[in-house]
């Protein structure tokens, strides 16, 4: 099939440059530990540092660049019609991205696809003639909120910003499984490797990204060669990325040049040590829960700046809420801090369960100060909790209390 | 309620310029007749002619630029996540757009409201305080479809890229008309009128873009302000349109400065004159009908250029189809010119009634010809016809032959 979609020039013009040179180790982005850590209601923090040359076509207004690898949207810049513009969407690297010359021809981009009836290589091109999917999802780094941690995990300070909500598009997994004569018997896990070039001289297993999910999440997942219609960016892992809706970013592995289903976990430190809950203060490692499938989660995205007062009178709350692997079926808001609460509306489409709904409260506020929070429930009933589950890392805070913002209203 | 989304830094620079001089007069592209017109499967048409200073922004690689104020979405280059990127979406102005002097601060563009109870003035960011909604649907030009008439009509020679599925955002009218006391007793239409300037010396109504509508079309109009959600650029309406889902997009006045519930249609030419369904020959005017709600349509994206043969074997046959006022619920192919049809499947979210669908068909095609077309069906049991109604200015264009595409398979 011929694809005739070009990567936008301005894309391949901004990153002409030379590829950002850090490289993080283990997947820890320690390189970001001088960011300012939790503190109550941090407001929109400005960005201070340039945006690195493989995401110099981004809206820099509305994001914060906390390093090279590692930018997230300001929560007042998400907009109000559900999917998350591209040039706004929030980027997390593990390690540096390949060479923008990955792009030149996505559809010659080779995938490996073992433990399966017939292993094979497949490029996009032969992908593309297996099926068509689009996914609108909740793409979130398994880190955001972790700038609301007391203990100030190490890591990237997010505040809400490191997730979107976009729509992905290219084959079923179960597709290309079936292809292939299917998932070979006794695997357990879905695994995926990353393409990043791995430096000389260190051991792959300590840098390379390679995650494995349950079996179970193929249901759903996809390789996308495309996101909000446009032909899928380096910065967000074109040529080719897997996408396994519900799990948090890292499992949506980028540049994926290897699909395994396996009996054991990758032995990669990303999936042996990273990404694991555990108490504050204790490493990682494979005996602990990995961060996989997300909890429901929601927050108001505007008002939201706690410098800039609003009028007093009618006021649109609104905001986002994520079901996880459920559907948000239900959003409440407060406005004393959550002493009292009061169900929003959803508004605008439904795009199934994996992506967030917006809602919308309408207040009348009188002069005076407000704390503005959300909470909500998923179809299966879990409703987002007032405290974060304390974890060393900070990984999936959806601490209703914590993402609670702080109003004057004059 | 404080709005703090920013309009992208690059559209501001690139407006920078001068706007674009052309002014048409009475609603007509008359500068566009020299445009190639029908022509059994035209092909792609490169973009010889360079993208309007407002809109510099845009993918000039995914679009035909007709005219300063006529640029369409080459039909390759939709993409298969339901919504179109807005860099790829097409640009139809009556005439040219006001300075981009009025995106400065756009919670400050006042819109004067009669025709009901209590008539205001209000400004955006008053809007912003009735009500908050997120709408799915096909923006498409009257014209879209035009270069497949026979006769040649005058105006753009827009092939199938005049329209695209986007998310408008703003308030319901029902909301602003319910704040200001309901409808005043008697009225029949809803009219908005532009904001463009007016030249010194003309009559007003040959120029103005003022466009009625039936009142029901009111029932889910908005007032927009962000679409796909980016503050709505000035390429597109902004500060404010008018959204009427459905119908065709002259309907969705631009840079809206007044709404009027009105017994009559307006006076304005572009009411009166243009967009009548009249037959070959026959100039319009009151009389005939409007150019009001869509009807069903369907094409075929991928593969689609006669000029690129493709390889034999199996094919992922992509395409968009819509309902008109009624969801898009059957879709069918062709691969041999309409002799026979199989049913397609619809891929990805369904954004509800007023968006399009995704359909793709997986077909296994030996080397050779092919005439490609697809028809679809809607809720109210209408079917794409093979026929195009003739009229004389080439409206409403959706006989699926016309849209067919010839294709080599080798």
């Amino acid at each position: 099939m011929s694809e005739q979609i070009n990567v936008p020039r301005r894309r391949v013009m901004a990153a002409a440059g030379a590829a950002a040179a850090w490289v993080g180790v283990g997947g820890v982005a320690r390189a970001d530990s001088t960011e300012p850590a939790s503190q109550s209601n941090p407001g929109p923090v400005s960005a201070a540092k340039p945006l690195p040359d493989y995401a110099k076509w981004k809206n820099a207004d509305s994001l914060i660049v906390h390093s090279a690898n590692t930018i997230e949207t300001r929560r007042d810049a998400f907009g109000s019609s559900v999917v998350t513009p591209l040039d706004r969407l929030f980027v997390r690297n593990n390690v540096s991205p390949p060479s923008e010359s990955i792009m030149a021809d996505p559809d010659s981009w080779a995938l490996e696809v073992n433990g399966v009836g017939k292993p094979a290589t497949l490029t996009v091109a032969q992908l593309k003639t297996l099926g068509l999917q689009a996914l609108p999802m909740v793409l979130q780094c398994s880190g955001n909120g972790r700038a609301y941690f007391p203990h100030k995990p190490g890591g990237t300070q997010w505040q809400v910003g490191a997730a979107g909500c976009v729509i992905f598009t290219g084959v079923p997994v179960a597709a290309v499984v079936k292809a292939l004569g299917g998932v070979a018997d006794g695997m357990v896990y879905m695994t995926g490797t990353g393409g990043e070039e791995i430096p000389a001289g260190l051991d792959p297993n300590t840098v390379r990204v390679e995650r494995s999910v349950p079996l179970e999440a193929m249901k759903d997942a996809i390789l996308a060669w495309e996101v909000n219609g446009e032909p899928l960016p380096l910065a967000h892992g074109g040529p080719l990325r897997l996408i396994v809706p519900g799990y948090t970013g890292v499992n949506n592995v980028k540049y994926l040049k290897q699909l395994a289903f396996t009996k054991e976990q990758s032995p990669a430190s990303i999936q042996q040590n990273s990404y694991r809950m555990t108490d504050i203060g204790v490493k990682g490692g494979p005996k602990f829960p990995a961060v996989w499938e997300m909890p429901p989660k929601s927050w108001v995205t505007l008002p939201s700046d706690p410098a800039k007062p609003i009028k007093a009178g009618k006021v649109v709350i609104t905001g986002l809420a994520m079901g996880g692997v459920d559907a948000a079926t239900k959003i409440e808001v407060s406005v004393n801090g959550g002493k009292d609460w009061q169900e929003a509306q959803f508004v605008g489409p439904d795009l199934g369960k994996y992506a967030w709904r917006q809602f919308a409260l309408t207040a009348d506020l009188k002069p005076g100060s407000y704390n503005i929070a959300s909470r909500t429930t998923n179809a299966k009933g879990e409703t987002q909790p007032a405290d974060r589950v304390e974890n060393n890392r900070g990984y999936n805070n959806n601490s209703w209390r914590d993402h609670m913002v702080a109003i004057k209203v004059v």
